[in-house]
């Protein structure tokens, strides 16, 4: 297994991956289209360019089965440290309860801790009850609510 | 009442204020020094340099009275839309139950629905149970868990 930061060429698996969820096509992401369209290309571009902002691809026989996006916040708190917030964390169907995940999330973690970061944080869906067991088996606290607004 | 970006010298009104919460103490902010150190300047100066990190203060009376963070995230999903995540949000103690948080939070909103996000989300402490009806009052929804993993 392999992880890096994801090229131009891997956003076609990454929007598989993203699209692959119960929970994102109840949100109505909807099926992947044929051609990716601009404002997904603009996004990825902005991305790329932004030294706190990293698109993750976990690569097994040369295959995207998993995907993270990590942004790296500056902060006033903590000695003026950043903080990781990790989010679209997706291991691929096949993939899912070889430990894939735990791999993902570790090596992130290491990559915050290298980075000077003094805290790493995740919101996932209240439904999402093996990803709750998931998070607390890596060590993170379910210590916050996390409150969304669609707009 | 006035919202704007922070400038340098709103730094230590901020850094009291990002002080001035029982929680945050608990997690030992501790006192804010006679100084601001070299970090949380580089801090500042990273946030400012940054097109997708504001320092936001609220201001009244020519004082600053109240703080947030926001941060715009690039993603690949909801169409390529930014997220907006708001962080360290504070009003000063004297200030409270006056509305003044409402306004600074519905400013925000404004501020990311103008710029095309799609989404704002927010944690905060489970503790904090006047926030949590503070946000829900606001329209947010607690649909998530907030994790958190201090290294």
């Amino acid at each position: 297994m392999d992880f890096r930061i994801a090229t131009r060429a891997d956003v076609p698996a990454v929007l598989d991956l993203l699209a692959d969820d119960e929970i994102t096509r109840q949100r109505g992401f909807g099926t992947v289209p044929e051609q990716v369209d601009a404002a997904t290309w603009a996004a990825f571009e902005a991305i790329d360019a932004d030294d706190r902002n990293e698109l993750i691809v976990a690569v097994h026989d040369q295959e995207i089965v998993g995907t993270c996006q990590l942004t790296f916040i500056p902060g006033l708190s903590r000695g003026g440290a950043e903080r990781l917030l990790i989010e679209a964390v997706r291991i691929r169907a096949d993939q899912r309860g070889r430990g894939l995940g735990g791999d993902l999330i570790r090596w992130t973690v290491e990559r915050a801790r290298e980075r000077g970061c003094r805290i790493v944080q995740l919101t996932t869906d209240k439904r999402r009850t093996d990803a709750h067991r998931f998070y607390a088996k890596l060590g993170f606290t379910a210590s916050h609510e996390g409150f969304k607004l669609a707009l």
